[in-house]
């Protein structure tokens, strides 16, 4: 073990160094690469690049984390325009999303999550442009539809999983979703053990999330059990690596308490290696035990299930080459990041070339699988991939981007970042073919990027343009809190429908003539159907009585594009926004009296204004 | 009486024109000036224009209202970024708004709200860069401050308001803010009167709000009763006209049902102007009645109070020029807007020189009181100002903006729109001296202007270059629902501070060192004080009993900039971000069993991912 306290006080010191930085506004450090001021000519070259002028169209579609808002943030590229909001595990008023009875039953009791990675759904290892998958840390996984934009299904909280940090990672044919364990608990949730006894009783748990291939629908497929580690940051396998995950972990000291100083005692944590073809065996077959509900799979009775690679202390991104063939990480203070050769793990594991083992799982000997330590710079934490070997790791301590070159391990350029890059994302960057061409740094830290907005200072982007031999750095963007991961998808991948086709529509309370609008009763249970279409609401006037439970059920019968209409009921807390050619409803219980008014709450047409209607709740 | 029947097939007509037009992806009509293609010498200047080169900061701040998503969202002119977003009537996790003690009770029992109107505060008639106060539909006005972008306070729902849209319009030394009915009820709140006697017993309203012009903390004022019509849109006399407000309505035809229909009978409808100086010194007097809790004013018993003018069918807004004298309003389908001389109202008011009267208010003669119709092309809906009387008015019908000039009253240029704009920001624009330099309209569709996401289709902004004779579209920026309106300020008239300094902290549970941190308990209420800094929290541990009620008080000691930390708590949907030196508190039962990690959820430094702790929670 390599000297822990001065491990210690060089985080202390990098800390204080950036804290330092900040206050007087400039980065945290400099990177080495030649600093290259903005000319006149290069702002312009670099204005023109990222100008998408009015009627023109961005190039790429980001999908970006948004961190405990709970949501995904859309971005264009290269313009980095926020484009739209996908609201997933917070209510969002301004589609209506968390209102609706549909969408407040997905959200169940939880109204915010902590959005961290989202994944794009493949076939054959490239972006298929169908689904969006994110995780958020109370154990769910969220699936949006791109055809629509929208939430179309939330698994979870999965049982025996918490702080599902490392997730969502997919396979290269959308086959399984990773999902983690970032906190160990003793297992099922909800039995309280002693924090004492946190090494031996608390269990770290990776999880595979089946995803149906014709539908996206997810299901709870398989778990594996691993040591009370804090389990990080995944990706998939693909080509040579097919059929494996990858999963990183910090604390594997398996220590509490101030992990600053606790988890800091050993010189290497590891990468999981989890062959989930066989997990998904080994289940098929009856093997392991039901806890918490679902099948979990303990590594000591299923040999060849996980294996270990020993990393730099506490690393975050493990990152898969195009090719499948490295496996890229770091510890996250380092000055290099290690990159794996996988065939030499898999000679390894062959050869049963291990160093020990942890619980039962085989520890495999870093260097015998290791194919180069390459000199990136300081706090190397995510890599991304372009074409022809290219690779691009962000630099957490030194605020730079690194890019090197896969098989030659040469670093071919810096470019400063500010600051703090976390994640990055390429463009296709998570493919078997990555486009180049747009890279973005996500940054954790914006102080004096842009115009101030008091102490609560969001996160920022910055794009850089790689598609030279040297990087440039050309736009800043403010980022929603709090952009953990990105994926970046060619835009003629997507065809968005506009409009939802009538013929689609199969909600049992649809209807599409104002005759057939109304109120009716049934005790004091009341349904009002009503139509809403330009530039009226259908009935104008919903009378009940006080203690009644209403539902209304709302058809919005157009069907031409931007044509969307909201239901907003005053002082009742409710508001439903339908898309053309949607039918939603709302349920709520009548327990005020008086006069409230109901409007359409969503630009329409030259009389949007006169789209209003009473709820009159008469007292009991 | 003109012919009503035949306005109404212009409106359909436009509509279907309208909606056809979407179909196609071009705007609904081409507005008569001159197309101006865009050549490649163009773009290059307008993309230098618009670039804000990473590490430059752009000139203005605008706050644009978010409609029915309840917030306020910023962006940097000229580079239309987005660059925060303000929680204000909803809840937010990315900031954890609405999830601590002391949000959750501003927000009350609403999760949302319709913003529609941000008025910052004004000195002599300029915005002062304190305050911005922003109204919404279930009868609330919210101020936030302006020194750390925080919503301060939510006065409301206010009592006998009902759909306060029209409403924040401030008076130029920020004495009160307006708000009023858009949709008449019967008041006092809660009493149920059949719709059939809409016209004699429901009531529109409008409210003054006083605003203390030391802490910007507002109290209800005094009401006025007003006849049954949809009160829409206002603002507030300035120089010339000071002491009046100014608001329009639809539906003078006191109808229900259809209002597309039933409320288009008449030719004219109004924009009120409303004596607040007499207001306030009557309400002094003791004039008026209590209802629901506040004094209402009957312009029958305050003569002077309330006036009538004459205005083109459904206006939506009214706008006061620089100067004060004119009062710019229009019909929504009309082909003019008419500049009011607010000197001949004053002399018509003098001379009694009615046309006749509404429940007791007096109707001014139209002719009497204005002083042109500018031919400013069809559907204008609001109009801002610049330097040298030059005003900028919003076509919704035609897609465009119109320029001209008050006082020759030419029309001077012209700009195509996509589409549908709305209302219009300039530059300070609502101020005793504007700009200039900077348009941007509010646009109420945006098909085809950006990547396409699916039927929910963002709304649109787009910026416009006014700094030369003519109009010059230079930049399309998507915006979050829904923009209604917005204002811009000069960048150097705000100065956020970005640390909460800990002198001012005066909250009974702040705690600035680990050692006063822990856990105490009184029965079956368990207090914790946390201490939450770089990169740890203490206490790291926190053991309750099932059953028990918890209250966590988290004190974030860092005085560094950008050292935001968060505090999620799994499992229990609590979520709360602390800024430098911010003290929060969030109380919540331990009714589930179990071991909860809680965790930093804002990125902080090399160490976050160490941040956490457990709540272990015993069964009983």
């Amino acid at each position: 073990m390599a000297d822990t306290k001065l491990w210690t006080r060089i985080a202390v010191a990098l800390a204080a160094v950036g804290a330092l930085a900040l206050v007087v506004g400039c980065p945290p450090s400099k990177p080495k690469g030649s600093k290259r001021p903005a000319a006149a000519s290069d702002i312009a070259v670099a204005a023109e690049k990222t100008y998408v002028p009015p009627g023109d169209l961005d190039e790429y579609y980001m999908f970006s984390s948004g961190g405990h808002s709970g949501q995904v943030y859309v971005y264009g590229i290269p313009s980095m325009r926020h484009i739209t909001t996908i609201p997933v595990f917070a209510p969002y008023s301004g589609t209506g999303y968390g209102f609706d009875d549909e969408s407040k039953a997905m959200l169940g009791n939880l109204t915010w999550g902590d959005v961290h990675h989202p994944a794009l759904s493949e076939t054959g290892g490239d972006y298929d442009g169908r689904w969006l998958f994110v995780n958020e840390m109370n154990g769910r996984v969220a699936r949006i539809d791109l055809r629509d934009f929208k939430t179309r299904q939330i698994i979870g909280p999965v049982p025996n999983i918490s702080g599902n940090h490392g997730s969502t990672f997919i396979t290269p044919n959308s086959e399984y979703i990773l999902m983690s364990s970032r906190f160990s608990i003793p297992i099922p949730k909800g039995k309280a053990v002693s924090i004492d006894r946190y090494a031996s009783e608390y269990k770290g748990v990776a999880a595979g999330i089946k995803v149906d291939p014709k539908t996206g629908q997810m299901s709870l497929g398989w778990q594996v059990l691993l040591p009370p580690f804090d389990w990080d940051l995944g990706d998939a396998g693909k080509k040579l690596s097919e059929g494996w995950f990858f999963l990183t972990c910090y604390n594997s000291e398996r220590a509490t308490g101030k992990l600053e100083v606790t988890a800091s005692q050993r010189d290497r944590d590891y990468i999981a290696a989890i062959d989930w073809r066989l997990a998904e065996k080994a289940a098929a077959e009856g093997k392991g035990e039901l806890v918490g509900g679902v099948k979990v799979l303990d590594p000591k009775t299923v040999p060849g299930l996980v294996y270990l690679l020993p990393c730099g202390k506490s690393p975050h991104g493990v990152d898969v080459s195009p090719d499948g063939k490295y496996v890229v990480g770091s510890g996250k203070l380092q000055g290099v990041t290690t990159a794996f050769n996988f065939e030499k793990v898999l000679t390894a594991i062959k050869n049963k070339d291990f160093a020990g083992e942890e619980d039962g799982i085989p520890v495999l000997k870093y260097e015998s699988i290791k194919d180069a330590e390459v000199p990136v710079g300081l706090g190397p934490l995510h890599t991304q991939f372009g074409p022809d070997g290219m690779a691009y790791t962000s630099l957490f301590v030194d605020s730079a981007l690194a890019k090197w070159k896969l098989g030659t391990w040469e670093v071919l350029d810096k470019v400063p970042m500010s600051y703090s890059t976390g994640h990055l994302a390429a463009a296709e960057g998570d493919t078997v073919s990555p486009d180049g061409k747009w890279l973005v740094g996500l940054n954790k830290l914006s102080h004096g990027r842009h115009l101030p907005v008091g102490p609560s200072q969001p996160e920022s982007s910055q794009l850089v343009d790689i598609s030279g031999d040297k990087m440039k750095l050309v736009y800043d963007a403010f980022t929603e809190p709090e952009p953990h991961y990105a994926q970046i998808i060619k835009a003629d991948k997507l065809k968005p429908i506009e409009v939802y086709p009538r013929e689609e529509n199969k909600h049992p309370l649809a209807i599409w003539d104002v005759k057939d609008a109304g109120v009716t009763r049934k005790g004091n249970e009341v349904l009002a159907k009503v139509v809403v279409v330009r530039s009226s609401m259908t009935p104008a006037l919903i009378e009940v009585n006080e203690g009644d439970t209403v539902k209304v059920a709302l058809t919005n019968i157009e069907q031409t594009t931007d044509e969307l209409h909201g239901f907003g009921l005053l002082d009742y807390n409710i508001n439903v926004v339908l898309d053309p050619g949607e039918t939603k409803t709302v349920t709520f219980k009548a327990d005020k009296p008086g006069v409230f008014p109901y409007y359409c709450t969503n630009f329409c047409s030259a009389l949007h204004q006169e789209m209003q209607g009473y709820l009159v709740v008469k007292p009991r």
